[in-house]
């Protein structure tokens, strides 16, 4: 079971987690709870690193930061031994989770589980703070901001766990954004490369990572709301959403999820900024130009569309970067210019990527063109398209966001049915 | 040196430690740093463990409050850094500081200082978190409130260091509180026993333990000011009270402090409570009955005057305990009236324990004597006394506690020469 820090937000909320916990306990079974920090501890840690140094030690940041999921796990399990259940924390190094030693953004290596699976054993709780880890030489290391559900999935992969339930905000994954669509269903079940692709653009439900890590070590995730009633019962019969391997999806569909569609969600993203470079010399090495520096910035290249060569062996490239990092990629063409041979770079930070993804794309033509048509048919221009196996994306005039995603909505056939009908 | 949690309360402050560290390496030595948590973080992480379970589980309460000197230890590491200073935390547990299991009030076992060595003779300033430490199956400790200051002395012992600078509130110890007396005197040097003593009987300028340690190990402690400016020069230079052995100190006499007088200091404590149990009786036995509940419940009794006999074979015990522990105290002797035969139970919380201490006394008769004379001449009553080989304690009421101290502190020629004199 993992909790976000809203839940463990103070006293009562973290009295109201060990409740939720015990009762999964109750119902039997052997509990690993992972926690994030208190919401708005991690931030006012990491204000107090910056104010010591602009340029810190990510080191030290670890040391510092780390310290406010260590509160919350010591709280938590006060608060299950105070209901009468035995339950002791695991901070990172004790376990210990080794990591690299990337500090601030370290990956998890392994996981002892030996001492934990031991405890489990003989009915105690193990509370574990989310986020952090050991480095071979002893130190602290955090996995970077939301490492918390890569820590639940990568422990419950340690101790096998049957589920990995994620409470959070929101009561699971929908087919979209419930702000823009009031129609907007929750999904029973996601595969892991659905939500991959549902995390890549947009939809904050999972840290992506945690999402590849389930898949990688085929961890069954639930995700849940923390903001069920105290009395409710255990998460066993509280629909969530699963997050599933391909073949597992096919025995849920089965029992749970008839109404199934080919398209299983829709996500815009507003954070995607638009980099045309006109004129581009159609020569060997050309593209490598533009993209090398942004790579070696570590800047996150996304759809990559270049024209047609035209007759004077030039050529437009357009590209698309996180917008945060629109001003560095603005900088780094410019200083390349001469290097590239460009003639102008034109920039659009008002764009929006819309996806649609489903699995079942794999197996069905069409969903591309019905796509563009539904777009096409409501006069919302496509500026550039970038497809996966799964996942058809466009980018689109970010004003056109909300029509967009609900004109999709319809056309794919997701829409809630009305609850009179 | 060591910093406590006043002068680690925010970035302004912890940038002005980071300094006065950085300018006693720059003054050629290597060192390591004892911090405390920011002031007020350890009360609220504790009201968190308060509010979870009132009957708080003490290992995992030192997961919690350990959290606050982890978070200023890396901070502190991050601002020296900044100042372009070489500089790391080592935590409890990374040392590791080695203690006994018994949580939220162990005791420092050894201290492993070999990598802490080898870093400082890298050039590397050490941060070390005060108030926690490691038992032996791996879990965290913490010493009990103030026991940074423990920290400190048993990391420069184990260390070796010439000196253990602790920075406080107060820029020394003075012949008395300065609050009663204006005229009171920043001693130059004190002895580790006189510091005990004063420390015993209500003198906060550093906690009981470290003294008692600082004595054991033979560290030479240095009390000063954090408040000094930010240009002063390094604290070899700074006079704060040297805290020493009986032989360091005539050194130090001859050099700075002719005016040493007989009496080091005079202490008020007026967290005393009187218990008085009448017509006891007088056989053998009847004492311990009185004396060991309230040892087995860990009540600290100090004071004990048991009058002479009368013709009856009765006699009235009086003696003092901790003010927070009377109503205790009380109870488990209302339990034992039968058991101890007394005939009634007299208690009084408004006393004052006035103490007089000083090495001088073991050589010089008298002290005793004159302090029952100007305490009589002024019309104060004594209601008890109790003697060690460098200190004279007496009970007195507490609303006469300023007017006995003033006295007393006249009356062995404490009080500062008029600067015009």
């Amino acid at each position: 079971m993992k909790f976000g820090g809203t839940s463990m937000a103070g006293t009562e909320r973290i009295r109201r987690v060990a409740r939720i916990v015990q009762r999964q306990q109750a119902a039997g079974h052997e509990v690993a709870v992972v926690v994030s920090a208190m919401s708005g501890e991690t931030d006012r840690l990491v204000n107090f690193c910056r104010e010591a140094d602009p340029l810190y030690d990510p080191a030290e940041y670890d040391v510092v930061v780390a310290a406010g999921e260590q509160v919350t796990s010591g709280l938590l399990a006060m608060h299950l031994q105070a209901l009468g259940s035995k339950a002791r924390s695991w901070l990172g190094w004790q376990l210990p989770i080794h990591t690299d030693d990337a500090h601030a953004k370290a990956r998890i290596e392994s996981i002892d589980s030996d001492a934990l699976l031991a405890s489990m054993a003989a009915g105690e709780i193990a509370v574990i703070p989310g986020f952090q880890g050991l480095t071979g030489d002893n130190r602290i290391t955090t996995l970077g901001r939301g490492g918390s559900d890569t820590s639940a999935v990568a422990v419950a992969a340690a101790i096998k766990a049957d589920r990995c339930d994620i409470y959070t905000d929101v009561d699971g994954v929908y087919t979209t954004d419930p702000r823009i669509v009031a129609k907007a269903r929750k999904l029973k079940s996601v595969t892991y490369e659905e939500m991959l692709e549902l995390a890549s653009v947009g939809s904050k439900v999972l840290q992506t990572r945690s999402v590849g890590l389930a898949m990688k070590e085929g961890v069954r995730v639930q995700v849940l709301s923390s903001f069920i009633d105290d009395d409710a019962p255990a998460a066993d019969t509280i629909p969530g959403t699963m997050i599933v391997s391909d073949e597992e999806l096919a025995k849920f569909q089965e029992g749970l999820d008839m109404e199934r569609q080919l398209i299983t969600g829709i996500a815009a993203d507003k954070n995607e900024a638009k980099v045309t470079l006109t004129r581009v010399p159609d020569r060997p090495g050309a593209v490598a130009a533009i993209f090398s520096p942004l790579a070696a910035a570590n800047i996150n290249v996304d759809m990559i569309i270049q024209n047609i060569a035209k007759d004077k062996g030039e050529t437009d490239v357009t590209f698309t970067v996180p917008g945060a990092d629109l001003a560095r990629t603005q900088a780094l063409l410019e200083g390349q210019k001469e290097a590239i041979g460009y003639y102008r770079m034109i920039s659009d930070g008002k764009v929006a990527k819309i996806s649609v993804v489903g699995v079942g794309m794999k197996s069905h033509a069409g969903v591309a063109s019905t796509m563009f048509r539904s777009l096409a048919d409501r006069g919302i221009n496509i500026q550039a398209i970038s497809t996966s196996e799964i996942k058809v994306s466009v980018l689109i005039d970010e004003d056109e966001t909300e029509l967009a995603v609900r004109v999709l909505h319809t056309a794919y056939g997701l829409d809630a049915k009305d609850e009179a009908a």
